[in-house]
């Protein structure tokens, strides 16, 4: 268990990677406070719920934030981030801070065209991603990409329980962790790095059975090879979209760019409450999906596609969700969605290679 | 752990449950042996793989066995039971032995009609039931219908590992091991009843884990409340039949009355190599089918239903069946199935009760 | 799940628990910066690696922290808090720090004196406690003493893995935490107040598995009794004392009314290096003893007794200890710590109450 | 898990492993209704509680038991075993049965010196040992020895939980199977080596969970090394004479040739009711000793010292016993059993390779 594990999963050579014995929210907390000072003038996207809440966490960490907002259901707004980058000839922004994969919406951001944006300009700001329901699902690549800070939660597309926040710092994020004034302990980069040197690797107690978890998620994953488990989710994506448009419901997500691989949100018709969704699956069916939350209460709810799931039991869930279609009153066509999907679906899965 | 456990899922007050450290195989052996003395004669029915098998137990160990053959698809004859219990005023016949669910094509035989015809003549044979895939899944009533040994296995619908063989014996059978002159010694009753009056349980090491987790098994299956497990396996069966009769094929059970709740097989049609589905369902789709098995091989694929199941998975499974019978080429309707079965289910599936 | 668990550890009714998927060091910053504003004078205590820790915190977090420190292996000097509360008619002093048990020299600290003297002379600091190493196995008081923040881990006298820092907050902190002006948002006890009041509980995902965790904890801690659990600690360490006294060497803590229940360190004689003990341990016996620390790092090796730990496992480890002390040229006579232990265990281990 | 698991264990090149879901009884059973015909003479010792029960199983299956007795604490009596295999010119003796390790009064026999009896007089019975308490943690070669079948159980050395009986049959048992008349089903080898050949190994349902456990025990014991192991269970038996010889009571083993490696059973004063000890050591100190069975019930305690067990744990359980003995009224001198122990344990423990 000695060597750091984990700087696979974010396509760098470069990075050094922090296993937090933490949440996202504390990865959040590490990426902001290890590289910058309060006051610092940060961009940052707001496209709903888990980006609010990060932007919250900005502010309240004495950020000077600069919100980009979209209305929810869509991406990231890059034209104004271009904009506010070419303003920007003093480089008063020491940061671009990006939600990967908004999970309230299912909208996933274009994360190169943020870079190029950054390079068009030669723009020195930090790029700081939360990749918590992207990294290991979507295709990520922090080197490819000069992402400073990548950051994920061991609960996500590891499928490990909650409690370790893995972050990714660039060598540039670790110059700036050496200036960065905001107060921090717990979260403290430096201290991990003394302890790197020495060999013994934490600063404090690790959360040792999630280590032991980490390196049983990696055998797992790279046994399935990291592409193939992206493509994985992307044939799991698609086939829940194409069930939503085979019930004549509506993806929350409004443009084919920004769709994302691991969870979609449906948007329901106005007569019909997404929380009567979300309590009838859980109630009568087993079914955990996700609530629409906050602007899109009510009106969306999710389904999660990402980690270790399978096609069958993606099949199985869609299922579901017609039955509680069906149950709150909306004329779904029973096995619509499971047909449209499963078409696919034929079509697509490869065979498991231990079994051929 | 002092208790011996295990009474309640035969419905039986008067009976004595052995847990033996084995299979079905072996709790099949327990019964025969510990009752019946060579040369005795038995009346058996051969109605698929599993009674076959069973009966080939009962002649290698020195038994005169009377065959009923049945068609495989169709179940016991009791036609002609009666007419051998009504012709045998001489009380030849020691034993009835059946299988009150066989695996292999799906086919449940009534069990009280066997006691109403040992009734009718006044018959004293001992009453063997094999319930390996019925017992704790389908109604099964063993002070009721008069069953002298019931058996059945932790891997089937207690959902435990495979290694305990549970065999609860009546008080006529009891008595009749007292006098039984089969060879015997690790499945000899005598030695447990020895060792339940010392209170001490076990001739021999048990199987420690999986008494622990035949606590467990119970605890959860009487939380659900057996009749309502019952219950959803009439469901998950019913359901499982409908898809099937929606995509056209047919059920290798050859009547209604005989259609099992654990167990649909499936007959293809003559141009499809059956195996050649179940292979692909497990190398493509990570689904573990039945194949066909002697008579049936290659013309039948199975679909198990039975155990710790809900209809959310039943569904994904119906949804990869649909997937594997495209692949091989059979002509079926994508979601014709799921939609069948979800049709059904949507209707039926009741609120779970902690959840309310 | 739905009531928050862990009041009944500390001995409150008043408290209001916090359980933070975080290490004690997490803990740690949870209770000062919900309670204290940045330059805010504190007393804390140095005593050795575990105070030295909590206080480095302490200062990088902005606090006016008013060391005072003892000789390593002595408690906390309260002469000294009790001339500085004496003369602090100001009330410029805002919270007390102290280690209930200081891990590095197993020292335990009187906490009902520390109160005393704050209620002595009416001062309104705050009086934060770490009791990572006490609480669960050492007699703690939260009420009685009028603590205002204790803290634990999940991994300590809870036995269970690490990942949760478990803080408790009186009325009065709560208080405080309104005010208090330290910046901070993953620690922030606001949010979690806003989701108990939805009931909801968590501002983000908790670390589920070990809230399973920590109600079987409770079970188990339970049954045995809260304070059958601390007497066994209190035998344990009297345990341990008495081999480590017969071995001929001394205990680091210099005083009894300091001698710690969970944790003894032992002074070695100058010409052996402890470190040289703590390495034989681990390579030849598979014993994890702990290392000398900062000060007294090759002075003294540390023998842990916390948690789930019975007797003969700690009279198997001082079994050990002898070996080693053998292997590093110590002249111990093999079997007199075990005998010293286990004469005075003999006469006062209490019968297991399921077996009697 | 396709190739069969288990025949290193046995240090066999030629021999047939059988994973049979049973416990020891059963393979016993497995191995005498393979091998024999009803009727046919066997020579077996009886020494113990164990070998008596094999014994009642061989003689209530119907073989002619030729039985050589010797004290309880002797070893089986060979010269005996030599006057009868000279005596048998016609061959009469079908096979010779002996129990490597009589579990109950800690004697070990000597396989090599019977099969050097049947090489000199060239006698050609079986030679059937029941390894259940040696294999994995004594010196055992089944094809040096000509050892025909050889038999263990999942719970021993192995560590597992109980459920699998594993038999190994050299060519002559094999050659031996095929005319043996005993009847037999759930045992038949014949039927698992039909499934041999097909490659799906069971002509039942296997202990799958327990096939996964025998890979992981395969592997721990490997990793350490066979010899290693058995190396460490000599130092683990040693070390219990030691503290037996020095707590002045008597091994109930009578001479040095026969001491058991894996359990020593001891002797207690005829003023004490070892009962009693057993009771007690499970009441107050949670260890579990073994009682004395049949004729020296109440006599004797036995310490088990095989499978997954360290030093310290062992001189762990050796404290424990000091203080049951000091509880009951005997006048042990505490610590002088482990001191004898650790003592020679100090200077014989090998380094832990992996932490090197």
């Amino acid at each position: 268990m000695v060597r750091i594990l984990g700087k696979e999963i974010f396509k760098t050579t470069t990075g050094t990677p922090f296993l937090i014995p933490t949440t996202g929210t504390g990865a959040w907390e590490s990426a902001l406070t290890n590289t910058l000072s309060p006051g610092d003038r940060i961009v940052s996207f707001l496209i709903g719920q888990f980006s609010l809440l990060w932007i919250d966490q900005q502010k309240r960490l004495g950020f000077n934030v600069d919100v980009v907002e979209s209305e929810w259901g869509q991406g990231a707004n890059l034209e104004i981030l271009a904009e506010k980058i070419a303003a920007d000839r003093a480089h008063t922004i020491k940061a671009v801070c990006i939600v990967h994969n908004e999970t309230a919406t299912g909208v996933t951001n274009n994360l190169a065209a943020v870079r190029r944006i950054l390079d068009e300009y030669r723009h020195p700001a930090l790029y700081l991603v939360d990749g918590v329901s992207s990294i290991c699902a979507l295709d990520f690549r922090m080197d490819e990409w000069g992402v400073d800070v990548a950051l994920t939660g061991s609960q996500k597309a590891l499928s490990l329980p909650t409690g370790m926040g893995i972050v990714c710092a660039s060598p540039k994020a670790l110059e700036a962790s050496k200036s960065a004034q905001s107060v921090r302990f717990f979260f403290d980069w430096n201290d991990y790095l003394k302890f790197y040197k020495l060999g013994t690797f934490w600063p404090y107690t690790p959360s040792v059975q999630l280590l032991h978890g980490m390196r049983a998620a990696l055998d797992v994953i790279f046994e399935e090879g990291l592409d193939h488990v992206i493509e994985r989710h992307s044939r799991l994506g698609k086939a829940t979209r194409l069930a939503v448009e085979a019930w004549g419901l509506k993806n929350c997500t409004q443009r084919e760019e920004w769709f994302s691989d691991t969870v979609t949100a449906v948007v329901v018709p106005p007569y019909i409450d997404s929380t009567e969704i979300v309590k009838r699956a859980w109630k009568r069916y087993n079914l955990s999906l996700g609530l629409g939350l906050n602007k899109v209460a009510g009106k969306v709810f999710r389904i999660g596609h990402l980690g270790h799931l399978n096609d069958l039991q993606l099949l199985g869930c869609l299922a579901g969700v017609e039955m509680v279609l069906k149950d709150v009153g909306y004329p779904v066509k029973m096995g619509s969605g499971v047909a449209a999907a499963s078409s696919y679906l034929q079509n697509t899965i490869p065979l498991i290679p231990l079994r051929i």
